[in-house]
């Protein structure tokens, strides 16, 4: 390496050419950039496509090297605010704007509409009510008389099993295991508070560990360490019903009259749309996903603080409810299995960070899993305004065309 | 404006001080990158943190308009490259660099092992076997008499909703409409080519001129003109099941003497992995996704490629077989709503463009519809790539772990 | 074989003993009551259990040799009647008394009670709004590019395979073929007009014809006749969406004073109890069937109607729906997936082929299919009924408990 | 009354047509059998059909007071017997013959051509790995902090909850309450230890008493007793899940030649049917249910012991896994939700109590639940046989036509 980063880039590039390097290796005989940067030339080269946007990202390529490799540059995504919106939530309390980076058109202002209305009506009340990550290792045993040994085993053996997960993690705790059986296969699903951190990798170090320990003391042998009942990044009931990450509900009770000035539609009319919609119609879909455009504000938000955009797949595991009364329109949405994390991960990552900041909600929270829980509600808020301003917007349009079809 | 963009900003900053202006309307009073600086500087002084990173962003605001309102710079996510690999597909031929942008340290090294071990078999097969953007609009009758009325005329009437459709577009092609009946709901799903964009827009607008049909000339009045059976950004098994943009499946068969030396496993062990975890634990989990981790393959590619980051929930809507045979190993992943597109969206993005310029897709394909068939294969073709490579993680795992056990 | 049935079965319990005969050989030997009887002996003898009840039936064994093999008599399940209520449908118009057998109390009682208040409000409006019986066979093709190859060719040769199917049938109609790809599996599902036939057989027959001249022209290797994709009597999305035997629908308005004065509760409560219940409980469980007890209806009419008591599965993929109107209650039943037949199957054994008579549909229809249209519809108003019974005792339960709150 | 039930049906005939009683009240006045008699008189009357077969049940109509309202006669299905198969269970060991009642034809000399192999192959291994009957009741709260607080209040409580429970029953055990928030709609899913009943009754009154403890102490306000996440009589991945009633699997481990001889087939030609067919297939088909025609078999040998055929949709969410190894086939079958009793229901009906005793389970057992394990293990290894014999005929013909094919 010398102090000239293009220089260090040339030399790369001309060690790969050579069959030296492999463009995987990059990073062992450079520093980050220059790796990339390499990299990306050598890519150019290839396929002779210019990759200078790619290129111009703006944070040393260091500050990512856990986050990815073959890196070549950024994508860069835009990010804007909504809000901001005042929130009653259990770890976050006052008002909040929120970052969202996305390349939806239209989706910031829709949010931004419905967090106004929600200021409107003194802002949103948000709550976890159940949170923890889990990993499900599937085990093969002899027949099913050895799986009801194995359950058996395990629900005698769950602290010795805590000890052996706990061993690997400093914060996390576990929290509890269920065993399925189907034929002879037994998948174990293990529950963690993985406090601040998604958890992901926490959860899967710690069972590994524990896994160890069903196989040293029963007749199971270890098939894969996820089994798909954890589940990760695959839509599944078993998310949606026992919920993984945070399962976390936002609500608002919007005054008559703000349904009518603001929104322009009436709380009948969008508790309508939201039956026809998105009960009824995500019913006859076999969804499971009872809401209008969830995914959207958990994506946009996960993007601009570092979360796993695969895991807005568990994040639209969504039910939104509306009901007219007499006051006005009560509106809620509940997310049954957001996976959020305020450390570790892409949360360290310069502008995602400042994502994290802008909700002050970055880093470890005090007591520990707070940050993760207010950022929770941050995004449930989010969701709320995203789906009050669509039902809204479809609610006038339809009101708009009733009250034509009146006048024919 | 002034030419100084810095003392535009200023000067936007002080009029939504004196309550001039609103935070969301200040790209009416200048050029987007001053709107962007002033609201971010807001934002900063509102909430005491730093945006410098987020204000970092590399290409003109106004590229963004169409994509984001109330910006204030853009999320960085880290990009780099897998392969290349060999792809037979039937809309692309030959080596492709894939690219991805993720935070989720692994993958790329994970997906990159994958692809060598693709083209070590002689590269991979692909094909889109279906194809169609749908749109659902819900409609009110007065009972179940009427509903079948309804549904009577529009299977009489296609070719009237198919002229007032597509007179709203000059590249969509209505392909067919089928209509459900739930009570007094009837939705009708209505499917579109729609070349190379992803096409929920096109659909969306061409979807509302038919609805207008259908009112004008049954009883039916319009309640949303989405019902949720499209399904847009929920999981669902009408999509899971009928296809939603693209189906799209890739396949290999990888020599047993590759399964071994560079896997370090069998096809055996492979294959025993996959219907352990990736059909009977994704089938007691109620899932449905029977893969491994093909969300994070499309995440990644859709980050890279401009696609809608929330669509990644019905990307992970697929299915992965394994088989050992006497020759090898046969994998196949196959993706049933893929929603993907090459022009409009964030294609248009700087750094999303290029990473479409590295496939050879940006932009409109010949003929049309081309180039989002290829973006689907390269995309399938990662995915089968991902699938192998954590599969075969877990088998070698597995295999170390049996032949430990039967040394004991 | 004497004139004396007694004799003859002593006679064929001696040669099983004598190890002449197995227990699953004796109709070939003797008239069907008296293989019944010997076998019933010898299971009595083997186990020292009384069969005595089982073995009254009252109807000639000879009746059954199409439903069953090694029978040893008959169960006797209690059947009774609700109504007469008011049918308002596509096939069947008119007052109808519905028969049920169950052994579930208070089911009829309910049943009962919902028609008296259907025949209150005027009677129900029915319709079935599509209608075709399924099969799917799963082919092997060798990789992705055949089955790309093989979906063409079906959609090109749908007419020979019409001809081949429609070969094996007097009646069927093969109305359409869908084509599925799931790596080298292809699933075609083939859909029929079975007219009167609840048609699972035709079906089959007609579709093991089609899968030859597949073969035939094809590369295409049949692996079972049914993949799943049909689905029969396995809870499937497919049917939830694109429906198996009839689609059926059955509405209702009861006025507000009646639902009052009847059901002692008010339209609202019926409707918050059915979207609390109904929509956002089944949404939270991850359910095909948003519904109370539709499924209690459809198995009691099954079995007094001699349908095939293991669809009660599929049957039971129904969505209620309730609104609150000013003019009184609205109540929708919609069954995604009802098979039923009015010919074939235990519609000719004694006492179904009655409760058939009860309803005037037994045999074929004119035209044909018409009976088994109007028991679907009268199945749905059945299940209307009973929603409607189960609905308004939850809601007038909460109603009481909610003045009692009231009063405190 | 009179001595002579002929009279008594003439006189209740009349008193109804004079207006003096109504269809549902005939057994106020009369005997059982005078009752049905009589209304089953004016059902004939009415219609014009006549109801001999319906009539010609072989009970005293009393035995089935607790099971029917408005009798007017009973359906006959016909019953046979599968076996004798050996058992291996957990809590059923040794042979038994499977009772059966069913109309359709072939059903029990598959499931006997089953039986005859597993027997061959030793037995097959039962156990029942997870037990307890669920109720669930929806509750309104203010909002998402009163849910929350109402979840709190609940964890807390377990014990008051249990006591106000069990002071219902004499059997019963509540076991556990899990809480799930859905906005300002609180499920909470009791689950129970019913012994040897299906328990649903139980259930119901016991989480009655719960609930009024939870509307005592809290804001709550019941709305439903059943909220649907029960989940009774639908199909719902929570039962998939976490099961319902009993979760039992069966497995077999058939020896290669046994395969060849007995199934004309072979364990790899089984085990990708099975691959195609149940995992694929039911997977592409967004499936509860993984097996091939496990409701064929729990229906018919519902319908012979009393159970609920409503039930059977539950009963269908099963698992078949299927795999070829070197000594031969194991398959094994999992039912998660296989709701069954041996007292109350329709267990004490002649015709069913016989059934019942043939597999020597009828009235409770020792230890109470015993009975009802015993049964769901029976009938998990009729179902197993049930699928071994589908899946190799499947098989089979597979293998000819590959043979055929071989051959051109």
């Amino acid at each position: 390496m010398t102090d000239d980063p293009d220089a260090d880039a040339d030399a790369l590039v001309r060690r790969v050419r050579d069959g030296d390097l492999r463009l995987h290796e990059l990073e062992d005989h450079a520093d980050a950039d220059a790796a990339a940067t390499a990299r990306r030339r050598i890519v150019e080269s290839d396929t002779g496509v210019d990759l200078d946007a790619v290129g111009a990202y703006g944070f040393p390529a260091d500050r990512a090297d856990a986050n990815i490799e073959n890196m070549i540059g950024a994508a860069q995504v835009p990010m804007g605010v909504a809000g901001p919106v005042t929130i009653h939530g259990g770890a976050v309390d006052g008002e909040r704007y929120l970052p969202m980076a996305t390349t939806e058109g239209a989706l910031l202002a829709s949010v931004n509409r419905g967090c106004s209305v929600v200021d409107a009506a003194g802002g949103a009340t948000a709550r976890v009510t159940k949170s923890g990550m889990t990993r499900a290792p599937v085990f093969r045993v002899g027949d099913v008389a050895e799986a009801e040994a194995l359950v058996e085993w395990v629900r005698e053996n769950e602290d010795r099993l805590r000890e052996a997960a706990e061993a690997t993690t400093s914060h996390g705790e576990l929290t509890d295991v269920t065993p399925y059986v189907v034929g002879d296969s037994v998948f174990l699903r293990f529950r963690y508070d993985t406090k601040d951190a998604m958890g992901m990798n926490m959860a899967t170090i710690a069972t590994r560990a524990a896994a160890e320990a069903v196989e040293e003391s029963t007749t199971a042998s270890l098939v894969a360490l996820s089994g798909n009942l954890c589940t990760d990044k695959k839509p599944a009931a078993i998310n949606a019903v026992e919920g993984r990450g945070r399962s976390v509900t936002a609500d608002v009770v919007i005054p008559r009259d703000v349904v009518e000035e603001r929104l322009h539609t009436t709380p009948e009319a969008i508790a309508e749309v939201n039956t026809r919609k998105n009960h009824v119609g995500s019913a006859k879909a076999g969804s499971l996903g009872f809401n209008a455009h969830v995914a959207n504000v958990v994506a946009a938000m996960f993007l601009a603080t570092g979360q796993d955009a695969a895991q807005v797949v568990e994040g639209s595991n969504a039910i939104t409810t509306a009901e007219a009364r007499e006051e006005g329109l009560y509106v809620s949405v509940s997310l049954a299995s957001l996976e959020v994390g305020t450390v570790g991960g892409g949360t360290k990552l310069p502008t995602q960070g400042e994502g994290l900041d802008l909700l002050g909600v970055a880093g470890g929270g005090d007591p520990p899993g707070a940050n993760a829980d207010a950022l929770a509600e941050c995004i449930a808020v989010g969701a709320l305004a995203g789906e009050l301003s669509l039902l809204a917007a479809l609610g006038s349009r339809h009101l708009s065309s009733a009250h034509e079809s009146l006048g024919r």
